[in-house]
């Protein structure tokens, strides 16, 4: 059941495209998941505002978070080199030894960290898509359903880092002028399948269709009712996550001779 | 969406037994995502050891669960009644002003908290049925994985409290008598409904078949394989979640007389 998790002793797997593909295949089930339980909820505004001054950070929501990265990195979340910290600056170290990972990523790319605008594209696009208006005072298990989609939204976007990297050790030739050129276009270009891309859309969006139906024991009941909409699912890969995860690739090949 | 999810806003749901239904519906869904994504992980029993003693509590994953627990209750997560912390005493006050709820529970029915049997049972018995052996040293997710799951179970059950609550201002003379009577076995039988049992364990089993296949384009791919034996998910019902939901009733029965 582990494909590609990340840890050390996988490493392996994280340089062989197949099992990469497997992992992003399997995130999708992750992130839909996560959206529909986040759509449970309706959007809650105030958890996200800047008003409540009696609050260490700037709103409830960014303390939840910082606050939940913080515990996650004494867990040892953030020595992974698929994780990727919303605030990775003064995190806690981890409670336990870390593990003696060899690494898998070429430094100057392990660090690219592009969750800015993955906050900013989850709070100020993709949450009024997918919730209801309204607010019902749930704002932990809100916020909580929030990390959730988030942490998994960024780990497929950075996951570009190694889909790059297996790439680039496949046919080094094939980069190194576009790199040398800095030609973040030509790399585009050799990043882009869209065959591919679209496969990719209408599987999410069955995805969505099945994961979010209402289940009962009687056939055909659910009269095309999802929890979330599915094509919403569908434009959030083809506009968003896979435009990013390329954007991703290119900045790492970008850095690969470095 | 958003359907007696425990707010002030709505408390009226959870005192009308349709709604109450329609939530322990919608729960199945997330309890059985909740276990589809733990089973991504082998069952990482380092996680759960009390071997590293440089920890301030017996293992990595109850430092970690308290201490999630301790942030969501900073959030206000256990303001609301239908949420019941595995470790209740010395929880941080919420930093956001409390809601002016009316209470909807009877006082001494409320803070019945069986969350002791709950993760025992879940670490003990339910994560060897649905995890691979193994340890791939990613705690962190593992333990944010457990949370999810331990948490949705943990409200689920306690929500006997509310179903309870209904069904005796429903028909109260339907129950006084064996709660006088101290009769545990005779407001088990009042609460039992073998054909509606029976209803929910073959609903969440085809649940467990839909939301943990590998969906892909074509068709007839699956093979019968799934992320969580959905035979397994039937018997957590079947065994644990309703049984330990009744036994929350008719404690609570025992006690609305106070």
């Amino acid at each position: 059941m582990a494909t590609a998790e990340g840890s050390c002793s996988d490493d392996s797997s994280l340089l062989n495209l197949e099992s990469i593909r497997d992992s992003l295949v399997r995130q999708e089930d992750t992130i839909i998941f996560s959206l529909i339980e986040r759509a449970k909820y309706p959007i809650n505004s105030p958890l996200y505002d800047n008003k409540y001054n009696n609050l260490p950070t700037n709103s409830l929501f960014h303390f939840f978070l910082k606050q939940s990265e913080a515990l996650q990195a004494k867990a040892g979340r953030y020595t992974s080199p698929d994780e990727n910290a919303f605030f990775p600056d003064n995190l806690p170290t981890p409670l336990l030894p870390p593990l003696n990972c060899t690494p898998v990523l070429h430094p100057p790319g392990d660090s690219i960290n592009i969750n800015d605008q993955v906050l900013n594209l989850y709070l100020k696009t993709l949450l009024p898509l997918i919730t209801a208006k309204g607010d019902d005072g749930n704002y932990a298990v809100t916020a909580a359903s929030d990390v959730n989609c988030l942490q998994a939204l960024s780990r497929r976007i950075h996951f570009g880092k190694f889909v790059a990297e297996v790439k680039f050790r496949d046919a080094p030739a094939d980069y190194t002028p576009a790199i040398c050129a800095k030609d973040r276009e030509a790399l585009m270009k050799l990043l882009t399948f869209q065959s591919v891309e679209e496969r990719i859309k209408k599987r999410v969006e069955k995805k969505a269709m099945i994961f979010g139906q209402d289940v009962d024991l009687n056939e055909n009941d659910n009269e095309g009712k999802y929890k979330v909409n599915p094509s919403i699912v569908s434009q959030l890969y083809g506009d968003w996550v896979m435009p990013l995860t390329k954007f991703v690739q290119v900045e790492y090949l970008l850095r690969r001779l470095d």
